[in-house]
Formats: structure tokens, sequence, C-alpha cells
């Protein structure tokens, strides 16, 4: 399955620099739950189900230290505000005693979770699809096979997907550096399209379904998903092309009504204006660049959890009980 | 106005550098057709009004040079498929006795056409509007103030247009490059947005019109133009915006009846997985590039020239005659 992306050895967590993905394979070292809030904040790493892991062994390296737990707890929840996992996690590993192995059992869930979802998702998608996806929903996001990228991946193992178009997802390229890379590893054919293509993709190519994964999904189904996810549901809407949802139930949130509650968070105009480092806009370019997009229900065919396949009118109640 | 992206001076076409703005201003001179042709080519400069011009220039230093005029013809024509424009002054330009004058008469029209595109294009924009545009069509992709950015200077100046949402528009960048550029030296109040945003942008912050150039139109008004286009035009149906094609007479192409016969060319790997020479993907990592897609005419609201402004159901006969 390629690189983990976590490891916890030696009283530390090594944090697999995801920035420098695919050119260098650079490790940070977390010792502290600051160190752990950093590396989340600035992108060392991303997926929502990942920065959910990362932030229950932050919050483990709080209390091997000794310090204090609601001040770690805090910080930790406000390196990104969008997605939910992270707050599931935070919430789960504050109430243990050994808050170390809730860290890794929470860890351990998530695999197991990425699996179930996987299958539940394949049973989606027909014989010999094209399908296509955004952003890095792999391994590289989660502790397991990933939530989209693994529906894709057990739907390829089972002949079902014989081609993937994957979105580059300006502005940091996740698409293009890291589910490209897990993609070539496991020897799915696919091709990289700019997101400006993917509707005209969808048109002459025979995409079959469209998949993504989601950071928050509200109580009425709307979802919260990298920026130019809404896009892409627009555009298979008016292809009829199934739109389908991948996420784990803790992205389900209880205290969202509807996704016009969702924070979504908007990042510096570097991300946009320079590739590492290189300027590529005028000086002083005016731009706006928010992270992530809300998708309405209407425009999603299914939504994809470890223990359920949910079709409209979308009713989480069973998955919410937990 | 900003830079003139051509100029003919000294028997020889100096062409503005596209590819090395903003942040650097460099120019080719270019002697011979076959120069013209590699510039057209590789880019050095773009926007189908601007090939055409060029185009002609190279015809004229073709035969100034004593060459074989045809052989000029099909080689400047071979350069880039989608744009019509080009085909349309070589025919132009091969027909008179001094192509030298011919070129520069060509040169005056396209500038005169864009001021009137202009004005016509600014007839539909409503007071204290927020518009969205992608790619360049400005004074870099023409030899006047532009098509569709013509449209959106002369409704400013008529304090119609008052903030700009332009897409980056990838792979190459045209949009953050060059749109970016113009638009801070008029002082256009806007912001870039990664092109996955732009749906997002529709949804959130009131976008009023979207105002896109054309590389070809075909006789039913469907229209080609930059990769990216066709989903704009399919959000803006979905959010019930007007989507506004704005080019001279001479894209519409009176042997091309519907869309499905355009020819889309088809780019490098490297325009998607290099930025200015540095890898942003994993070696040898798959890619689909297409440099155009085309918008149907069940999308389009309106067409602008500089005789007219068409709604659907799109007629031509009269525009045709010329």
């Amino acid at each position: 399955m390629g690189l983990e992306p976590l490891i916890w050895k030696e009283d530390s967590l090594y944090i697999l620099d995801q920035r420098a993905l695919p050119q260098k394979t650079e490790w940070i070292v977390a010792k502290t739950w600051q160190q752990v809030a950093e590396a989340i904040q600035n992108m060392t790493l991303r997926g929502a189900p990942l920065i959910g892991v990362a932030g229950a062994y932050g919050l483990a390296l709080a209390q091997r230290a000794g310090e204090d737990i609601q001040k770690a707890k805090a910080g930790l929840a406000a390196t990104r505000p969008t997605a939910v996992n992270l707050m599931w996690a935070l919430e789960h590993v504050a109430k243990a005693d050994d808050m170390l192995t809730e860290a890794k059992n929470i860890e351990q869930l998530e695999k197991e979770n990425n699996a179930q979802i996987a299958k539940n998702g394949a049973s989606l998608i027909p014989q010999d699809s094209i399908v296509m996806t955004i952003c890095n929903t792999g391994s590289l996001a989660t502790p397991g096979v990933g939530t989209a990228l693994g529906v894709i991946r057990e739907a390829h193992r089972l002949g079902k997907v014989k081609f993937v178009y994957a979105c580059e997802t300006r502005p940091r390229l996740q698409g293009l550096r890291l589910t490209a890379y897990e993609l070539m590893q496991d020897g799915i054919p696919f091709a990289m399209l700019p997101d400006g293509a993917s509707a005209w993709a969808m048109r002459i190519n025979n995409v079959d379904a469209v998949i993504v994964g989601a950071d928050r999904i509200a109580k009425n189904g709307d979802a919260a998903n990298k920026i130019g996810t809404y896009s892409l549901a627009i555009a298979a809407e008016h292809h009829q092309i199934p739109f389908i949802v991948a996420a784990p139930s803790t992205t389900i949130d209880s205290d969202t009504e509807s996704g016009s509650q969702i924070v979504i968070e908007e990042r510096n105009a570097n991300e946009v204006t320079e590739i590492e480092g290189h300027p590529i806009a005028p000086a002083n370019c005016p731009v706006w660049n928010p992270a992530f997009d809300v998708t309405p229900h209407g425009l999603i065919s299914h939504i994809v959890t470890e223990s359920s396949v949910f079709a409209q009118p979308y009713n989480f109640a069973k998955e919410l009980v937990k």
C-alpha cells in the first residue's frame, strides 16, 4: 500500500511530510501536541480521517507530558475548522484514561472502517466502469486504504473500475502529487486532468461515476469536501452520472443541520500564487482561496459509510447514535 | 493599456514572450515565417485573434523573402488546429498583392472590432455586476482591448462591473499570469480563484454574469474555448447566471456545422506535470490535457460580435456573408 503517513514509535509521532511528496520522502518527528497541531495546520499531513488520528496522538502526547488536556484539546481543534473527524477523535481520546491506547484504537478503527467503506462503495460500481475522483482520499489521507480511493481500489480489484480520471486539485495539487502516486503504485490505469477539464471529460470520455470523500456531512446530507467537489457534482448531474460520497460515519456531524452551518476554511493566497516558492502570479495579486465547498444533498446519489449505503432522502439516525 | 503583444518594426515581427509574463518582459524577434509558426506553436503568443494577426504577418514575411506562399500558409495553419481566426487571416492575406499592408489592415480591423465587441457586450451587463471570466481575452490575446476582457473593461468604465472573479486557468495559468496582470494595471477590483472554485463562487459570491471568449464558433452556436469553459457554462446554467461569449465575427466558422466537428488540440503532459520546469507530479504520470472544450449553444445566453448581439436560436447568416 505504499507509504504509511503516520507512525507511532519511540514515544513520538512520525509524520510523513506530504508537502514534499512525491519528489521527496521526509518525516517530521512530533514530540509535543504543539508540533502535531503545527503539522496539521501547515498541511504536513492532511485528509480528514488522518487529521483525526493525528489529533488523537497529539492529545496522548499532551497527557504523557503532563500538560493541560483542555488547552491541548482546544489548540488541536483550532488547527482546521472544517473537518469534523478531528473534533470527534479529540472528544473520544479526552474521555479515556490511557489516551495513547485510545489513539491507537482510533487508528485501528479507521483502518477497519476504510476496508468496510471500500466494500460498501464498490457494490455501487458497475462492471468495467470509468470513474472520476478529486483530491487525495487514499492511504495518505487515512490510516487505511482510503475512503473514495479505497472504494476505487476495491472496485478495481473486482474488475469493476477499468480507468480513473483524477482531478489535479488546485491549489495544493493533492491529486497530481498524491493520488497519482498511489494509483501508479497500485497499477490502476488512470490519467490526471486539470480541474477545469472535468466536465469535458464527463462529456466525451464516458465517465460512469464520480466518487469523492468528505470532511463533514450535515444531518441533511450536505457534504463539505475539497474545493472543486461542488463543480464536479453539478457537472455529474448535468451528464446524469452518479455522484457518490464515501466517508467514515465519524464525518457525519449531528450538530450540523445543513451545509450552510459548516465553516469553510479560507487559506493563504500564496497557495494559489506560488508553486514550491516560485511566484506564478503578479506580486500582490488578490486571491479567493476557500479550502472546501459544500455539495447540497440533492446532487449526491449515495453516501457510503463503513456500516451503510445511504440514498436520498438522507437519514443518518442509526449512524448518529454512536 | 499595458504591453503590446505584437509590434512590426524594422522588417521583423517583435513578439512579446507571454510564457515569461508577468515575471519577465522578453521579446522574440521573428524574421521568418518559420519563426512566427514556432512562436504560435510553443505559445510565445496566444489568444485566437492575436494568433490570426501573427499568422498574417508571418505570411507577409514569407512574401518578402520570396518563399513559397502555399507552403508558408500550410505551415502556419498547422501550428494550432482549434482556433479559426488564423485560417481566416491566412486566407485573406494570401489573396493580397501586398501582404504586409493586408496584415496591418487585419491588425487594425481587429483593434476596431475589439472596441465594438466591448460596447455591444457591455450593453448586456446590469449596473453593479459581479462577473466571472476564464483564461486571458484581453490586450495580450488580441491587438486591442480584448474580447471578453474588453467587454469587462468597457462595462467597468460604465460602472456596470464592480468586481471580477477570474479563473486561474490551468494548466498554463493564463488567468493567473496574464488576466491578473491586465486587471491590476487597469485598477479593476478582482480576485483570482482556482478553476475548481468557480461553481462555489457562483453559489456564494453572487456572480451576475460569466463572460468568455471563443476560439471557434460553429454555425449552430456551439463554441470552442479554453478548457474549463464548459464547466463554467454548466455551473452558470445551474445557478441561472447568464453565460456570454464575446468574439470577433471571424471566429464564426461557416464550414463547421456543430461543435462535434471542431478538432480539439491535445497538448503535452508536461504542461500539467511541470511548472516552469519544476516537476509537480510523479515521474511519467499519465495526463489528459485537452487545450479546449466545446460549450453547446444551449448553455450560451448570448454571442456578441463587433456587429451584433445574438441570442438563441443562433443564426449567423448575416455575419457569414463576409
